[in-house]
């Protein structure tokens, strides 16, 4: 097969293109090395925010109900989902590859295009990587964001009671989705749009980046990315504030089709909404009167940011029923199921 | 088994300690917010020089030849061999982990006590990560270095016809504990202390972090760190300069043990020497009047700095051997074999 390094030319090529695709320039503001040498070289100006996201084959996709452009954007999507939590904007991004023997060129270029389209649809360059043999498809992702000063972040630790806690977009369509992609039969009476709403949330979902720079202008005083549900996510804002989160669920905004995809499973339409995963929406918390302006900002982003429940002293999060019981919050731990 | 969040707040107190133990203090320059919230924040003064590098069990590393805590430790110094090449001073990393079924909370622990102990005995602050089931054990690694300025920093590019070409410590010593690890046999004759380094070498090589600053100070014109063998290494400067390189092979300094070695397994020397990979020392070309103040400084950081060869017009890499006859350079391809 080809080598490592004319495979690595071929994959900068396919990234580049991506980024010529979106009109990006090819002079990237802050990048002064890019790809090529022992390490890229950065001038950031304020602070660097950095995260690192891995994709493994079974366990994060499947190559069976995924496409390889789905699988490389919906990697990039998801690691730039961390940084519209602390409201930074996106800057440029490092990509490790591990391709298996079973895994062509064509495929690896299949992938390289949809991680680089979606790097390039949200302002990023892809400005360094490695390429791996390894005994299943691996993406390990290195996304750095930026803003003027830390102040302007924000953290998970903010949340104060009395802070109204909401969601943008809406919720369920990821876990929805994932339950049609492996019984494509129950998408029978939902009406193709819906569906294809619905595959897409889980196959290719988009990260709040620009919802999340307006919800740290807003005031938010903590934010946090749902990937592992909303219980277990929420959970981490109320540890690291010391509060508690009250939570309605007939609050939530359900996305279309979630309630009659969990019909039609014999589902809780709540555990898609709170236990499913991989909305990438943002939660954030407010102090009630910011919240009007945070709403329109958000709009202005193209989506809607909903109040579902408040900061309580306390600790914990509480997830309260229509007819006032409380549900157990729970979400996605990667090692533990 | 621990879950995922369990388990990432035992590998960070791991990490921390070893830093503790290095003596490091515990505000980190520059390191804003460390690990625990959706990103890590630094406040980078110049420029950011970052690296990533995977590791991949039964590609790179093998549980049977090397313990954890030694896969850990080169890991981390493979990767920071990489900000040694452009002559950065280290700053922070990143680290993600994939971890097999048969990998239990001790041994993930033993792993991130060799990482931690590498990155604090480097000076460098782990700040950020990921854990992940994965089929075989995994290590992503993200590295970050700091210049003041881009023009502190060396690239492969800049080589030119006159310059030298020189090597800092010696060679072959990781290619030769290789072939001990797996033919124990083969150190009979070799005296202990003698094997004892050389797989020393293998298991845990140790960046040239310093030397690399030492050398861009001297005005060294290009660099890169040895990590797939001399010629394909050299071939990567000679291609980025658009020049020749033109190698002495009896200049080459070679590890004690590395000679005995390949004659008992009826290998070649210089095979060991220029295509086995892995010793992680620098080679730098540099003009020829800066060589004696390079070889002072690079003597200072504890190890030497060899001639081997020139610069030359022309292209590729040309090993001479000691009869006048050229041999061809080979590297390590990560994908080709």
């Amino acid at each position: 097969m080809t080598g490592e390094f004319d495979l690595i030319a071929r994959l900068v090529e396919v990234v580049e293109e991506a980024r010529r695709d979106a009109g990006a320039s090819d002079a990237e503001s802050g990048v002064v090395i890019g790809s090529g040498d022992d390490a890229a070289v950065t001038a950031p100006d304020g602070v660097s925010v950095t995260s690192v996201d891995a994709f493994v084959e079974g366990v994060h996709f499947r190559r069976d109900t995924a496409s390889l452009d789905s699988i490389g954007h919906k990697g990039m999507a998801a690691a730039l989902s961390d940084l519209a939590a602390m409201g930074a904007a996106p800057g440029e991004a490092y990509v490790q590859l591990g391709i298996p023997t079973d895994l062509d060129e064509s495929g690896s270029v299949e992938l390289a295009t949809g991680l680089g389209r979606a790097a390039a649809a949200n302002g990023v360059a892809v400005i360094g990587g490695d390429v791996t043999r390894a005994p299943v498809l691996l993406l390990a992702l290195t996304v750095v964001g930026h803003a003027a000063d830390a102040d302007e972040l924000v953290l998970r630790s903010g949340a104060r009671p009395g802070d109204v806690v909401a969601v943008t977009g809406e919720l369920g369509g990821a876990a929805a989705g994932l339950v049609l992609l492996q019984r494509p039969e129950l998408a029978a009476d939902l009406g193709e749009e819906v569906a294809v709403a619905l595959r897409g949330r889980q196959l290719e979902p988009w990260p709040r980046l620009a919802a999340g720079r307006d919800l740290a202008k807003a005031g938010a005083t903590a934010m946090i990315d749902l990937s592992d549900g909303l219980g277990g996510d929420a959970a981490h804002v109320a540890r690291a504030s010391s509060a508690g989160l009250a939570i309605e669920l007939e609050g939530l905004p359900l996305q279309a089709g979630v309630e009659a995809v969990a019909d039609a499973a014999g589902l809780d339409r709540w555990d898609l909404a709170t236990a499913g995963g991989e909305d990438y929406e943002l939660l954030a918390t407010l102090p009630p009167e910011r919240l009007a302006d945070a709403r329109s900002a958000v709009a202005g982003t193209g989506t809607a940011l909903t109040p579902i429940g408040e900061v309580t002293e306390g600790e914990g999060v509480s997830l309260r029923q229509a007819d006032g019981s409380v549900r157990e919050a729970s979400g996605f731990d990667q090692l533990g199921r």
